[in-house]
């Protein structure tokens, strides 16, 4: 699939591929797979938005991402890193419905919140990097 | 319940309560509901460690909170915030097991990576507020 366009978000990374959603979500979370991140919860908030408000909103899935070794060890240095868990990764409808927008948290952003700590920022680094990968492969 | 011990992490606020894990899971998201966030997702962090790591760790899981007129609100202001939601509140055994640490996120903190919003700011400001109230109910 082609990148269409590339975006550097203030806490994320971002790419508007041609592919409509249950596709693009399909693909994010095989190329998510293949760089190491299982997927260990599915938020459907369109659903959710249209179920407590009863509005309408584009598809959008939050999907939480987690390498469990990378986990592991962040919660051997903080028991509380579990408030930043897992790593978010979206898909949404672009405007045009037959293309969708993908986007990952910047993981050494949000872990900056925690302080610093050089593990904690080698770790993030190192999720970031897979990430990024992860948005290459779709 | 009584408070046995109050602790401000840098990015979220927390308790210790006197209840074993499954009750202090159950406290916790009635006071969530009763603050109005229902509870989107629910990781126990400890089965999938031992599930992808065979390790053993104590009882952990993530719950995933969402207001969701406020979580409307912020998406419209900024369409990718889905990447800093829901709002995690984790529960897991303290050393004594029949303790519980219950913690939830800093939204201030977490939404500060955003950059300046008047808008998101006092959304987050608003989401501390029940969160705390949360917190206070177990």
């Amino acid at each position: 699939m082609q990148t269409q366009q590339r975006e550097n978000l203030k806490y994320g990374f971002l790419r508007t591929v041609d592919a409509e959603f249950d596709e693009a979500v399909e693909k994010t979370s095989e190329a998510l797979k293949a760089e190491g991140f299982g997927v260990l919860s599915e938020i459907r908030l369109d659903e959710k938005l249209k179920e407590k408000l009863g509005v309408d909103f584009r598809r959008y899935v939050i999907l939480g991402a987690c390498n469990p070794p990378l986990a592991f060890q962040t919660l051997q240095e903080d028991i509380n890193i579990g408030l930043l868990l897992p790593c978010n990764v979206v898909v949404y409808e672009a405007e045009d419905e037959n293309r969708s927008v993908v986007a990952a948290i910047d993981a050494k952003t949000m872990l900056s919140v925690v302080g610093e700590s050089a593990q904690i920022e080698q770790t993030a680094a190192e999720v970031n990097d897979r990430l990024q990968k992860a948005l290459e492969r779709i």
